[in-house]
């Protein structure tokens, strides 16, 4: 073909309405238009996944996966077609296909299933005539011919996906932000966009709350070495690249903060094997999703430790007498349980070789004066509980210490 | 597998809402526990087509056809899921399938595709496990991959091609109305539904105002000698059996009344080879859909002679200066127009055998006073246009005199 190949992918946001729909078809066809073959992933535009399931819900409060999966699929092949429409009434050439005339083939795992393989033969095949080809995000089939849905931020994981299989030369994520930033720009007004970031650092900075993209579509991205760029559909400006490891390896790349968290502490849990195990387990049966943990070691001649984690305000209520006769089970103490609780993370690659950012993130907090409750680290992030109250003052100290210095 | 095979269709309105989703999945299912293999075909749920014909046009006047489809097809899909939802909610078995994964194929004439072959390996592999098929109607796909669409009436066209493929014991298409009947019971109250109709004489009623169902899927049915019963989705009726031959071959089976018509008089066209051609090429390529056409042999001396015809009053404003300078091109006089025309049809297949049909419909419409302006007759109906503002009276007393005798 000769030709650049770029991936695009437009959310729901970016194909929320029809001149949305139009804006992106625009944006696709200029690419084209520019020298490049386009294959442009959409998703669902933004409201009808929710809607969808909300009919399936007027029916039945336990609608089968399967069945699911065969109408949440229906949203991105509207999108596509109407995406596909304006191209072709702008002069464009394009065309829609469904996660299964696109070759995209899942294991059986329906609402969550994984991308097994592509099989991109008509995909090529009106690439080699010139077409644009939008694809349904979200979607894919089984080889027994099921539809399949992947999950929570789908979309992103089939331009990704797409972006490996074609060996495209580019993979722009359109979305209503212009990138990734060092922190919320609503709580910290100096943040500033990321030019460069690496998939880890970005997978960090999600895992602590800066939501533009799922995880799960960052690591598999990193899997396949498909480097991305997070752009936004509403402006021309460049967004941020994400890929392997950026050159430049900065101490600290972003502040990310995650609020509405809660604390629960099960006091003088004893310090045998299985306690952890007893406890969390209770957690996990009830699905309440546990972020930082902490255990302290038991330093007092008891023979018994404190545990303390946190997880999301929401989940809050789930955590009742299941937890507490698992606690009395183990001969633990009592449980106290918090809200108003955050948590702040700073995020860089460069951590590994550049020591003393914990010291100086203390020292920062510390002049501050904001309490550290927890502390929890990976070798690219730290991450600290404070209260909530007091949050956004500690991201916008942490941000100017770390990332306006100039 | 033993079991008869029963194929259910469900019109839009039998499925429109979410309880009557669940309305049409108890039917089916009460039909698979009394003992038969369902196939059930849905149509999209009333409005749902309209809405998404608006989405597009919201884009753009003119869509792309084979966009129109992957956007329309998806109306179905989501009635397919939603109505196996519903029954695996009752605690049946059932899965959705869609066009392709129905294995309906087409030929690649997008918007009103036909029917090419059905390949029901995946049906049949569901049916034998003992799962209840629901099948989106309206769609297919083409050996290349396309979804494409039926057109009108598509879904039931599906019922009955599928019906056909799987050699099916019974095909049950519900509506909402009880079945056919001898007459439209709002313009006649006397009406009866007709317990057995062939398929000539639906297509009769059909082609004269009894829309029950397209013309293009009772030929369908003809052509393959599918019997199939229009049935009532919400009660437990006996419907309509429409099949080959029925045993009592009635005189006359119903009545029929198209109102809104109009009618359109040339005058002196030149009894010439061609004159006519000319003028109905000019309404063809306008896309007047021409009904009744009388012209009445030349008994004057002028070498020239009246045509008129009919039309639906809605085309009346289409008929202008095209038809104007073609009547003068080739000599003929003046073009006179005329809305507040009716056409009433009596329709039996027992006309072929006997006689006076037509003498007693003229008489009862003498007896009325209601004058004849033309007749049309085929082998199985006759057809006389009358003033529309007598109509419904005319429908009454010829309803009367041929199906309420006792």
């Amino acid at each position: 073909m000769g030709m650049p190949l770029i991936v695009q992918k437009y959310g729901g946001t970016s194909v929320g309405t029809a001149e949305r729909i139009k804006n992106a078809a625009r944006r696709i066809l200029e690419t084209h238009r520019n020298g490049n073959s386009v294959v442009a992933v959409v998703s669902a535009m933004s409201g009808v996944t929710d809607s969808l399931i909300r009919m399936a819900r007027g029916i039945t409060g336990k609608p089968t996966d399967r069945e699911m999966d065969a109408l949440l699929a229906t949203g991105e092949q509207t999108t596509t077609a109407l995406t596909a429409i304006a191209i072709n009434s702008m002069g464009g050439n394009a065309v829609s296909l469904t996660g299964w005339q696109a070759g995209i083939r899942t294991n059986d795992i329906h609402t969550k299933a994984k991308i097994h393989d592509i099989v991109p033969t008509a995909i090529r095949e009106h690439l080699e005539k010139g077409t644009i080809v939008i694809v349904a995000g979200f979607q894919g089939h089984t080889s027994s011919g099921h539809i399949t849905t992947l999950g929570r931020g789908g979309s992103d994981l089939t331009a990704i996906a797409l972006a490996a299989a074609l060996k495209a030369d580019n993979c722009e994520i359109y979305t209503d932000v212009d990138g990734i930033f060092t922190c919320d720009p609503r709580i910290v007004p100096a943040a500033k966009k990321i030019d460069v970031i690496s998939y880890d650092e970005l997978l960090e900075m999600a895992s602590s709350g800066s939501k533009v993209m799922q995880s799960r579509s960052v690591e598999f991205a990193k899997k396949f070495a498909i480097p991305f760029e997070v752009r936004n559909s509403f402006n021309n400006n460049r967004g941020t690249l994400v890929k392997e490891e950026p050159v430049e390896k900065v101490a600290v790349r972003g502040v990310s903060l995650e609020k509405n968290q809660a604390k629960v502490t099960i006091s003088q849990v004893p310090d045998r094997p299985g306690s952890a195990s007893r406890l969390f387990g209770v957690l996990a049966d009830t699905n309440v999703v546990v972020d930082v943990i902490i255990q302290n070691v038991n330093v007092a001649e008891s023979g018994a430790t404190d545990i303390s984690f946190t997880i999301n305000k929401d989940d809050l209520e789930k955590v009742g007498p299941g937890l507490e006769s698992a606690a009395a089970d183990i001969g633990a103490g009592k449980i106290t349980k918090r809200d108003g609780i955050a948590k702040l993370s700073v995020v860089g690659i460069g951590m590994r070789t550049h020591s003393g950012v914990a010291a100086k993130l203390f020292e920062v907090l510390s002049k501050g004066g904001i309490n550290i409750q927890m502390i929890s680290t990976s070798e690219i992030k730290i991450a600290v509980i404070i209260n909530e109250s007091c949050a956004e003052e500690a991201a916008r100290l942490v941000h100017k210490a770390f990332l306006e210095e100039d």
